[in-house]
């Protein structure tokens, strides 16, 4: 099984990378980009010891007290077999 | 219209990064975990003068150029209205 973690900054926090990737697009030429936010994102193969209860239950609390700075950050995940 | 772009390194790429949170969360105690690798994630707003046709053109074209290093990366991407 496969779980991906997708982990951005707070809607609440400024993003200067990627305002600085939005402003170089915007330079460079491409049109109709309103905003841009870089994120993390892990991918993470999961053992077959685990069934999806388990598994889901193991990612969320990996993104929650490890890769998520909980202060600035939220995370999102999704698990595929 | 969001576009959210998914950038990783290719499969056939060492990821020391992956490699060194993998081992980080076995020596926490996290159990059943194969392999960890991480990527970039970008969350773009698009304006409305784009249709879905263009929207995914340009956003293909910003992925393809821009956000990835076709040497060792590969990305995909999803529109969401």
């Amino acid at each position: 099984m496969k779980a991906y973690v997708y982990v951005s900054l707070k809607k609440s926090v400024l993003d200067p990378q990627g305002k600085t990737i939005q402003g170089a697009l915007k330079k460079m030429g491409y049109k109709g980009l309103e905003d841009v936010r870089q994120g993390k994102y892990f991918e993470i193969s999961l053992g077959d010891g685990l069934d999806r209860t388990e598994a889901e239950a193991e990612v969320g609390r990996i993104a929650r007290e490890v890769l998520t700075n909980p202060v600035i950050e939220e995370y999102r995940f999704s698990l595929e077999d």
